[in-house]
């Protein structure tokens, strides 16, 4: 089955960028457990000082979405809220293969 | 040290995805092994029929920079080009951490 991904971009208000990556990390190690997750990865952009990356990987999009009843996640995204700039964007994919997912 | 990642877009020519997709499924092999080499995953994007995506996560943008010697990449993208509609486009980054990163 081809599983399903994610590119997220978040834009933080000046300065709430160290704040939300704090959040998405505790965020990370609540997901890493759930069925079905294989990425949850947090990134800097190099460019943009208040932006930042986040890459998922899951077996379905439904696992994806069960996520958010995962205890504790919806509480670290009433805590992200208020530091973001602007509405999250999202990409959604398909894996096709490569190094680094099996 | 913090690693280096790239997140690159490639739009085709209409119908040309799944040809490129070929490539980088094998560009991904040559660079398997490659120093530094963590991740170099390709998907296809689920809005978009003829864009591509590639994640990619370096011990460093030199190692990055390097893959291009391996024997075979060049030829690769010499392969690639003429597939594509447009100049590929790349957003950089560092990674901060989560799951399916060590």
């Amino acid at each position: 089955m081809e599983k399903y991904a994610l590119f997220g971009k978040l834009m933080t208000q000046p300065g709430k960028r160290d704040e939300l990556l704090a959040i998405l990390t505790q965020a990370a190690q609540l997901v890493a457990t759930a069925k079905g997750c294989h990425h949850y990865i947090v990134y800097k952009d190099a460019q943009h000082q208040d932006w930042i990356w986040v890459s998922e990987i899951w077996d379905s999009e439904a696992d994806h979405d069960n996520s958010l009843q995962i205890e504790g996640v919806m509480d670290l995204i009433s805590q992200a809220m208020p530091l973001l700039a602007g509405r999250p964007e999202k990409i959604e994919m398909t894996v096709v293969g490569g190094k680094g997912i099996s």
